[in-house]
């Protein structure tokens, strides 16, 4: 994921991983709607729908007061109104993939089989990693079994051996540990992760079962009255992944790998949906994990080495939020690293990625540590027994869902954030600053497509002012918005005039974005500000992709995104500031908004060179 | 589209194409809603919409009484309720990429710089044809220009030079001239083309257009009133796709190819678009054409050998017909080929090949003679004047909005296709016998899925029963149901006994998919025929994609599928039996479906060996 904005955005970097070969089967699986977004802006998301499975239900299954399972309750898996995407599940070797052709695309590669044997750190010197290259070995490791990455093996287990490596020196700007939960960047900077054990441990396991149970194909929440819980998530190509309550340590107690196996799960899977049956005779992965959640305090050194992802936070699997989040880690530092390499930006706003997503991570391993034990609890079985509430397990489990879909993170004040308030939120009502922008459906002002607006927030590195235009078939209003264009394009003060370079296309830094309210045809495209519809490129070619209506198309709706964003039809409109990652920084009014952007940018951009 | 369908059947295949390359810029890019939802069946529609250019709009620019151009209507491109998919614009080149990547995964690949040099008929013998394997050249053709392969070049222009080529002898059972308007397979079976020419020429643009003309993406049908004609038709990559009326010929004579440069087409577009301006610095592609339609009498020659695409009819490229009605000859060819050729159907059924697109052909031709004239011809200014009627010709350009879309081809009664009847039609009323089964929203009982119906409707050589069950809660009705399943699987006149192989899966020959009019959670999964829920493969596995319920889903709409199919809810439901292209070939009561399934199969199916 950092890879993918780095390369995109032209910055010099390389990625080095120590394992032979990437990830072909089982690991993280769930990918939720915030994550496709991303995906989409990176122009990836075709395939996670192509391939992945998209949960559409969940259903909990309970004891009775004899404790026989029964189903209590059917809720749909997304929430309508949660995203333009769904929930879907999709091997993270395939979602790697996905990454890594984004990447290729742009020449950027992963190099395979080199470790980090060194780092020196010197204020406003380059950092010095040494690599070790290993030679190519032939080591047979069992695909099916993913024990060897899981937390019940405390130290790495494959045989890293260096003796035979050639040693590279680097000298690196930056440099970012995506390197997981036993991070080696994370012990070089000293840092530790730190929390606790629920000493309860689960198995993992993807099959293709045979089975009796009529609900396989949707996800599926499961707690038996004595022999623990269940979880089924229904995957692609018929899999279907399981993860099954095992059993309970002692304080301290260590699990042996050893005695682990898929046929041991299968087992405890067997004792938990009995009387349902369960024949597994293909089984593509299995492992076996503790439940723990641990963060680390610090995620960055200087604003010169960061850490993302298992490196700063691990957790429990079952909600589906250990991949997500980690990208959105990387997503969210990504364009800040990539606008400071390029010196469009000062290093401070650096210091905004620890304090984004240390917040998200804190939220993140307190709901994990609330269900998780919910997950593995007993259930009770009437009000008065002893025991966790069913009740209670699912009202969490509705409540989580817009957290669980990544689309409620909202970042507070900073530097790249400005203060909401009152007068903002009138003029748009449910554009909140700081969460990411929503989609709606428009109509392209040109070519009457209609168009999901965030599907122009395109992971590029420019930031956007998405202008509500208003009515523009009154004279008032239209004179105003081409009013503040021509001061957008004009004034000294404007970010657009001072922070792209002079020889650059107007829309290179900041694009703008104008939606009316007013239909498409009402008046002619031409009568509409240059800045909207600019010449670009070499030959100076029209730009078409930056005008929208409200308006109702004839095929794919629209016609509601003033009322979705709470915005006034025949108001005076309002401009929003996205960022690169498309969330909102700021809502302003037509008047001042020049000034105050350049306020606002002045703080963090640098003029171009 | 042949290689397509005998890769994935499992037919041995070669196919030899003279060219040294693939096509890489101009020639078609119009892909019609039904060849969408073909692209779809074989899994390769996704790059269509990805890539492609959806058409949103038609505008047609007109001159007024003062001889000015002026816009005198905007209509929708695709109407709604045409197909679940839209007309889209794509080069050619890459729509070959598609195709050809869905037969390399099936381990078939064309054969470059080879051509057919002999051909040797005899009855019940293998055809022999003479193969010129031709060195590798380095020849350059420029690739902006299409000149060569238009028809104002009569003879083949390019050096094949066959003196080094490796000379090769294969045995075909059966030989497809799919080899354009110049077959040379046409001509070995001595057929010809017939037909005339309108003396008139036109001239073919790919460019970035730098121009004034505000509907520059959308679709423009423009006719001046003294310098032609033009359409203009918006592509992917910014490219617009113009077509432009040149001039005139005198009966017999011949355009010089030499003559022509993209420069002269431009100058000729800038008369028509007068006063707008238009600038093209960048020119991907240009050609020439002269207008005329030509069809061959016949198509095929002892069921050994057959004519498709441009090799049995040409005509004008600008309703966007030739390569989308091309690739559905092919696709109506190909199930057919491979089930004869695999000893599952007698060769009779190859009758129906000619049958049902020679008719396809002439409508083909009889709309492109009226289309192209009415295009070409000066437009009266007023009702009184000289002149074809604009009315006229936006009349029948809306009319013909269904037919070009390729949704509105029925094949008339055969050995495959039943009689239709007033009786049939009361059960389904708007399932037309001899129509493809169009696509509605249903919603899979397993994992409550919205599915487009004929997302089901895969090209893998199957038949289709498709059972409007009816109301399952009715247990009369859930008894007929189940009764008409019982019989499917098990009565010895049945087709799935005597057809399907008695160890193939029980789904292999014939899928039968259950609509039901009642919910999806109305009564137990289980409790549904187990012909709609077979065990199959290897292990045994559930099948869970079979059963679908006229529902209204979550998220993407449904529950109207009963209503547009015309089958009552509440009634006694039918069996629409669908081809392996996806045409009905009859509608069904659930009494004596077995015995009539059973004489309709015995006239052409063959008892597996």
């Amino acid at each position: 994921m950092l890879g993918c904005w780095l390369a995109r955005t032209g910055v010099k970097t390389r990625i080095i991983d120590k394992r032979a070969s990437k990830i072909t089967r089982g690991h993280a699986d769930g990918v939720q709607c915030r994550t496709i977004e991303i995906f989409q802006s990176f122009g990836i998301a075709d395939g996670l729908r192509r391939e992945g499975n998209e949960l559409a239900e969940v259903v909990f299954y309970n004891p009775d007061k004899e404790g026989k399972l029964v189903l209590t309750s059917r809720i749909p898996d997304t929430d309508p109104h949660t995203s333009r995407f769904r929930h879907v599940v999709l091997t993270q070797g395939r979602i790697e993939d996905f990454l890594i052709a984004c990447m290729d695309k742009e020449g950027l590669r992963v190099e395979r089989s080199v470790v980090p044997i060194s780092f020196e750190y010197e204020p406003d010197q380059p950092i010095t990693v040494k690599l070790a290259h290993l030679p190519k070995t032939e080591e047979y490791i069992d695909p099916s079994s993913g024990l060897y990455r899981s937390n019940v093996v405390t130290t790495d287990s494959e045989n890293l051996d260096i003796k035979d490596a050639r040693i590279e020196e680097i000298k690196a700007k930056y440099v970012v540990g995506c390197d997981g939960a036993k991070s080696w960047t994370r012990q070089q900077l000293g840092f530790s992760l730190e929390g606790d054990s629920a000493n309860i441990y689960w198995g993992v396991l993807d099959a293709r079962p045979i089975t009796d149970l009529p609900d396989i194909r949707v996800k599926v929440v499961l707690h038996s009255a004595d022999a623990g819980s269940l979880l089924i998530v229904p995957r692609e190509r018929n899999l279907v992944r399981f993860y099954i309550q095992m059993g309970t340590l002692q304080p301290g107690e260590k699990l042996d790998p050893r005695a682990q196996s898929s046929e041991k799960i299968i087992e405890s899977a067997r004792r938990i949906l009995a009387p349902y049956t369960l024949e597994c005779p293909e089984v593509e992965w299995w492992s076996v994990y503790e439940i723990g959640q641990r963060i680390c305090r610090d995620v960055s050194f200087d604003n010169r080495v960061f850490l993302t992802g298992d490196a700063f936070h691990t957790h429990s699997p079952k909600a589906g939020q250990g991949m997500n989040i980690s990208m959105a880690d990387s997503y969210n530092l990504g364009w800040k690293l990539a606008a400071v390499s390029k010196g469009l930006a000062s290093p401070s706003i650096l210091d905004t990625y620890g304090q984004e997503r240390i917040q998200v991570a804190r939220e993140l391993i307190e709901f994990d540590h609330k269900f998780s034990r919910l997950f593995s609890g007993k259930p009770a079985v009437t009000a008065e027994s002893e025991g966790i509430s069913i009740e209670e397990f699912q009202a969490l489990w509705v409540k989580m869902g817009k957290w669980n879909s990544g689309t409620a993170v909202r970042y507070g004040p900073s530097l790249i954030v400005a203060e909401a308030g009152e007068a903002k939120t009138r003029m748009a009502r449910n554009v909140v600053i700081g969460q990411h922008f929503e989609s709606q459906v428009v109509v392209c002002y040109a070519d009457a497509h209609a168009v999901q607006l965030a599907d122009r927030l395109v992971s590029d590195g420019r930031w956007r002012l998405i202008v509500f235009a208003g009515n523009m078939t009154n004279p008032v209003q239209l004179a105003r918005f081409t009013s503040l264009c021509d001061t957008l394009s004009s004034s000294p003060s404007s970010p657009i005039k001072k922070y792209t370079p002079a020889q650059a296309d107007i829309n290179s830094v900041f694009e703008v974005i104008a939606l009316t309210s007013s239909p498409r045809l009402a008046l002619p495209y031409t009568a509409l500000p240059a800045l909207v519809r600019p010449l670009v490129g070499k030959f100076g070619y029209p730009t078409y992709d930056q005008i929208y209506s409200d308006e109702k198309s004839v095929h794919d709706g629209g016609g509601e995104a003033y009322k979705w964003y709470g915005v006034d039809k025949e108001g005076e409109g309002c401009v929003v500031l996205v960022r690169p990652d498309q969330y909102v920084a700021d809502v302003l009014a037509f008047e001042g908004c020049v000034e105050k952007l350049g306020m606002f940018f002045d703080r963090f951009m640098l003029p171009p060179s």
